[in-house]
């Protein structure tokens, strides 16, 4: 008998690799490594670790306002009155959320899109929450007070998905604003691709020391 | 509010993160991808996945005679008729079962120590299968007529361990082999360790073209 991807020691083994191994990134290889780390440990830690999994996919909710991950209905930062409610940073995933609300700098609202225009992955405009978020700016007691900034990714698809908004939002009055480019803090003009460093050059900043 | 290390949007993605990052080799941040990935993937699926690896846990059982990983009593290798019966390959874990296996150049029967003698780690002789493979030699019809095949790692733990099953096991008359160390196949003079190159010397072969 061999065990070559097709042949297991035990069905049960067999049936768990395959499961851990549709985790993306993790090969077959990876995923016998892991099915026999679990086997050694105590039963209620892999039953932690299974209920824990599957109360995240059952339980977790999304913001009725902002779409961003949440236990409540609203979420912690929607029903934070301390933030600014004239601001919304629209991102394309609850990942950016979370990088963004770590850099401490930004303390207005924000509105997760789930994924970004990409007409080679089948991802059009009605699959994201553009609809929803239209609808929170014509909400707004005075559109022409608030801001909608675009922190989406610069690359095509990023940059599509921004305009489609732009043209959806722009009549309501709106100010949009989109996130600086240029050179990374700490970033070598060495090596900064032309782009990037030309862009900098272009829209050069004041200098403030 | 910042998502450090501390902070989630939501305290059942929080138990998951922690959940998942409790893998070996699953820091936070691979840990988050991949809750967030089981988030968006039908629920089906996510229970599908962790009951698999529930009835992994639960459910399989090491086979009574080598301690393999077995949906039976006893494995598919132990209850097969057709192996070689006077020979036991005795290796550290149910991954070099599969290891050797794959090679389809043995046809023996195992013995799984579950681990190597590790002081460094606690482990001793007695964490492991020693006392089980003994008595399984003792019950050999004719232990002189057999072999064990210590498949143990080239390293001080398995070089060790390798030692202490020989002085347990040679008082029973039984034959005692080891794999063979030396160049791998393919493998480029230039680039050997000088250790492996020595005993590749020493240990030197007839030439069979």
């Amino acid at each position: 008998m061999a065990y070559n991807d097709q042949h297991y020691p035990s069905r049960i083994l067999e049936d768990a690799v395959e499961a851990i191994s549709s985790l993306p990134g993790v090969g077959k290889r990876s995923a016998l490594r892991l099915a026999l780390h679990l086997l050694k440990q105590p039963a209620e830690n892999v039953h932690h670790f299974t209920e824990s999994v599957n109360r995240l996919r059952d339980e977790v909710r999304y913001c009725r306002v902002c779409r961003m991950i949440s236990d409540d209905e609203e979420c912690s930062i929607c029903s934070d009155r301390s933030r600014n409610r004239g601001q919304i940073c629209v991102v394309e995933s609850v990942r950016d959320v979370m990088s963004i609300e770590n850099t401490g700098q930004y303390h207005g609202l924000y509105h997760v899109l789930g994924g970004i225009i990409s007409p080679i992955n089948g991802i059009g405009p009605s699959d994201l929450t553009i609809r929803e978020l239209t609808e929170r700016i014509k909400a707004l007691p005075d559109p022409s007070e608030a801001e909608v900034i675009l922190a989406l990714s610069g690359d095509v698809e990023g940059e599509t998905t921004a305009f489609y908004i732009y043209r959806q939002i722009v009549p309501s009055g709106v100010r949009i604003s989109s996130l600086a480019r240029g050179l990374g803090f700490g970033d070598d003009l060495e090596y900064a691709d032309s782009l990037t460093l030309g862009r900098s050059i272009v829209n050069r900043q004041e200098f403030r020391p």
